[in-house]
């Protein structure tokens, strides 16, 4: 039984496939020592159209240095999707003599085609694997099950891929059963732990003839991760006696803690309800490392999708009576705080304005301004709103939510709902319409601002950025941008400090002289 | 089936059971919404000889307030090694009407004294559970095997605790129907997390016969913790059915975020380990939430506590023939390099003095030093020399590790071994002769400093302090304290900044002037 540790291929979705020369030396080093049989370090694929870096597209240079380094045998791994047999010349080539097997990454309803592709590599004596993705679903696919005999003849493993992270023992050894009546192929196994089950998953498949595993170091991989490296050699070295130098793997366990600090891979409750339910995991990823959406609001959009409801209800269209010359557009950051005094002088001195809290965070410091207030609501901000306005009683704003259909639900408190009102479609972006951000410059638009003055979007330094702060800050860079591109007409300015570089800054201490 | 959350309970042991009002009322308030029969809430006790919380007492009131507050069954657990029969009615009188069940907490050794202590309970007609520990081990107990008859008679719930956290669910069906085959009594199942079986555990439990399961949100509990609450209903939800309000659930879960930010729990490699071997946690905890001891270190004493050592070998003791006027200890922290040149100053000023590295970390900026220099190793400190003197090759320091036997092992480098010692028993503390400041400290006697200095023991400011930083924190304290109680002779001061309260403060510059 032999085991495939994947974790820069797989931990590159966190990392977008860049990782630093000291970690990448360690984890070579480390597993020379370790008991796995094959890393895979990467992709290899044709150019695509945005950033991806090093281990994406895994230039010779780097595998000959990696090469050089490791002990062990090398994979790399091909997206079916994104290639064809007459790329294989081309792409894998350059690999002869560093990599010793290719896998397929396929889903289940393109083995024809992938049959083919591994004939063309296997014309080049590599080993071949084929990861399956969906498991959980391969029993309706007919065509599938029946081209699984012309396995044999191109590939060395046949990986079952639990790519939701939600099949149990019993579904491993029934499609073990399934796959073994139709080749003979050695099997291998690809768990995730959206359910903690990626262990006990593995074990089963071992004790019913799978012969290979895959695993990653602290589980680092895509949505809530795989079977861990550790966890699975522990298990091995206290049931089966397998030989682990716990020194070496506890070093190489502890250099990955800094990443997991950065980008909180492993499960929770969003993934585990996506893997309970085989939803898929792309939007969940992309939900759980934005910071603004709590979980009540992935649990709420993943309840949505087990039902098929793209959202809960149609709300009236907003199209206020009202007009303003300037929308106060106040975000979350702390001068939102720290210069509100200041904001509501200015509001005294111009009563043809208007709030637009983008974020309720720093609301109830605003609670005393004399003119119409209204609030965005994304994800969780009607609870943020229950609690700033105790059970909103005196509540008199109105509330905004993004154009439908929503992808992600939203909270609507029922004592607001009549002040609650969807937006049109949004003209400046066609992504991102359910930020804070797009809904604030949208709903400025609507109240026809002359002049959209930005308070308490503070963005962040550099230095200290979390992937979830940047992830928010590239994307309100982006949508200032294009809103000033669509919208040269109004005139849009920070009146507090900022970090945001798109933003033209004024202070609002200058209109109060 | 029925499920009970012990998230005060076994949380506790990372609070010292205190917990915040807002969140156990809001803890109790989501659970009226949430499909589990019962809740633990914390511990009655005779009173200890340490600082335990509010939940390990549960004070009438608190059980009072509970009780208004929740729709739900209430459970209180007793530590049987601490309670006896006569206890009883001091104890438990005072919850009737306000709690439902008494669970006995209790090692398989001690059931039967523990049906005694049942027996009791029931006359004032409470439920009854035993929590009974080491499941793993019970088919090595004959005796209380052949007491299990006599449970049907006193409880109403027979659970089974994987206090290692490693059982897997061949064993729990086996256990299972061991238990089945001596009593009639309900089967209940807790299990720990330490290799993630904590889930499918539980439902194998279930499949075979057990009629309630332990969880706990986030999995809080003692060393990994426990099937986490989220998992068990979100995979209940999807496999029977089971309605789950999960935005109730999402709120309650992320209420317990900070907390978990704070305390970390969850498993890890030393968990993983000390699960998989059925080795005692209670010393992994400790160690783990100290922050001086790395994994590499922890796995090294696990290991040596599987192989049955206490240390790998005994090393010549220190005894030094040079003596010193002046050490100067070096701690680890920023003030340690902010003011080594003027360290470096006093040191040629006064030769008659020596360097102890408490931690090596900031060793690098002492190299120049005209004086003998002494190493502090602990854990993973031989790591550490290696990196800062690039594989040793000009190391001519001497290192210095605990007396003998020693609990941690210790990483020595080869090159180093011939000026490595170990020393002699210390006279100013029993406990914590394994860390860096009682090692320093008993170097300094060894050398017979008539003054001690101590650069770069910064210490904590007390807003910013993490658990594990205030733990170092008073554990210095403690020895800077019980030094100066044992050796008034000797005289010490800080010459650098420093927050600790107990060490007198000078300045450097001042034996400079």
């Amino acid at each position: 039984m032999k085991i495939l540790d994947c974790t820069l291929r797989d931990g590159g979705y966190y990392t977008n496939w860049d990782f630093s020369k000291e970690l990448v030396n360690n984890y070579l080093k480390s597993f020379n020592d370790l008991p796995a049989d094959y890393l895979e370090i990467g992709y290899r694929s044709n150019p695509m159209n945005e950033y991806l870096g090093e281990y994406f597209y895994c230039p010779v240079y780097l595998l000959e240095e990696i090469r050089s380094l490791s002990k062990k045998k090398l994979v790399i791994i091909l997206n079916e999707k994104d290639v064809r047999p007459e790329h294989v010349s081309a792409l894998l080539s350059p690999c002869i003599g560093l990599i010793d097997m290719v896998r397929i990454a396929l889903d289940p309803q393109y083995l024809g085609r992938a049959l083919k592709l591994a004939a063309e590599i296997k014309k080049l004596n590599f080993e071949v694997g084929f990861n399956i993705m969906y498991m959980s679903k391969w029993k309706n696919y007919g065509g599938f099950l029946d081209e699984i005999k012309y396995v044999d003849e191109v590939a060395d493993y046949f990986y079952m891929v639990d790519s939701y992270g939600g099949v149990y023992p019993g579904d491993v050894i029934e499609t073990i059963k399934m796959v073994k009546e139709r080749t003979t192929c050695p099997i291998g196994f690809h768990g995730h732990n959206n359910m903690e089950l990626g262990l006990i998953n593995s074990l089963t498949a071992i004790e019913h003839g799978a012969e290979i595993i895959d695993v990653t170091i602290t589980g680092m991989g895509r949505g809530a991760g795989n079977l861990k490296t550790e966890l699975l050699l522990t298990a091995l070295n206290a049931k089966e006696g397998l030989e682990v130098d716990f020194n070496t793997l506890s070093i190489l366990v502890d250099s990955f803690e800094k990443l997991q600090k950065q980008y909180s891979w492993g499960s929770n409750l969003p993934y585990m309800v996506s893997g309970a339910n085989s939803l898929p995991q792309k939007d969940v990823m992309e939900w759980v490392s934005r910071r603004f959406y709590s979980f009540n609001s992935i649990i709420r959009a993943l309840q949505n999708q087990k039902k098929g409801i793209k959202d809960n209800e149609q709300l009236p269209l907003f199209e206020p009576s009202e007009k303003f010359t300037n929308a106060i557009v106040i975000g979350g950051g702390p001068n939102g705080v720290q210069h509100a005094t200041g904001v509501l002088a200015y509001l005294e001195k111009n009563p043809d304005s208007c709030i637009i809290h983008a974020s309720s965070k720093n609301a109830s410091y605003y609670k005393s301004a004399n003119v119409p207030q209204f609030f965005c609501l994304v994800g969780n901000e009607g609870h943020r709103l229950e609690k700033i306005f105790t059970d909103l009683g005196g509540f008199n704003g109105k509330c905004v939510l993004p154009p439908f259909p929503r992808k992600m639900g939203t909270y609507i408190p029922a004592t607001i709902r009549d002040n609650t009102f969807e937006l049109d479609a949004i003209d400046f972006t066609s992504k991102l319409a359910d930020t804070h951000t797009a809904l604030a410059l949208k709903t400025s638009l609507q109240l026809n601002a002359k002049n959209i003055m930005i308070v308490g979007y503070d963005g962040y330094q550099d230095s200290s950025l979390s992937q979830q702060e940047r992830s928010l800050s590239e994307e309100n860079e982006y949508l200032f941008t294009a809103f000033q591109n669509h919208h040269p007409e109004i005139k849009i300015e920070a009146i507090t400090p900022t970090n945001y570089k798109t933003l033209p800054v004024t202070s609002v201490y200058q209109y109060l002289v």
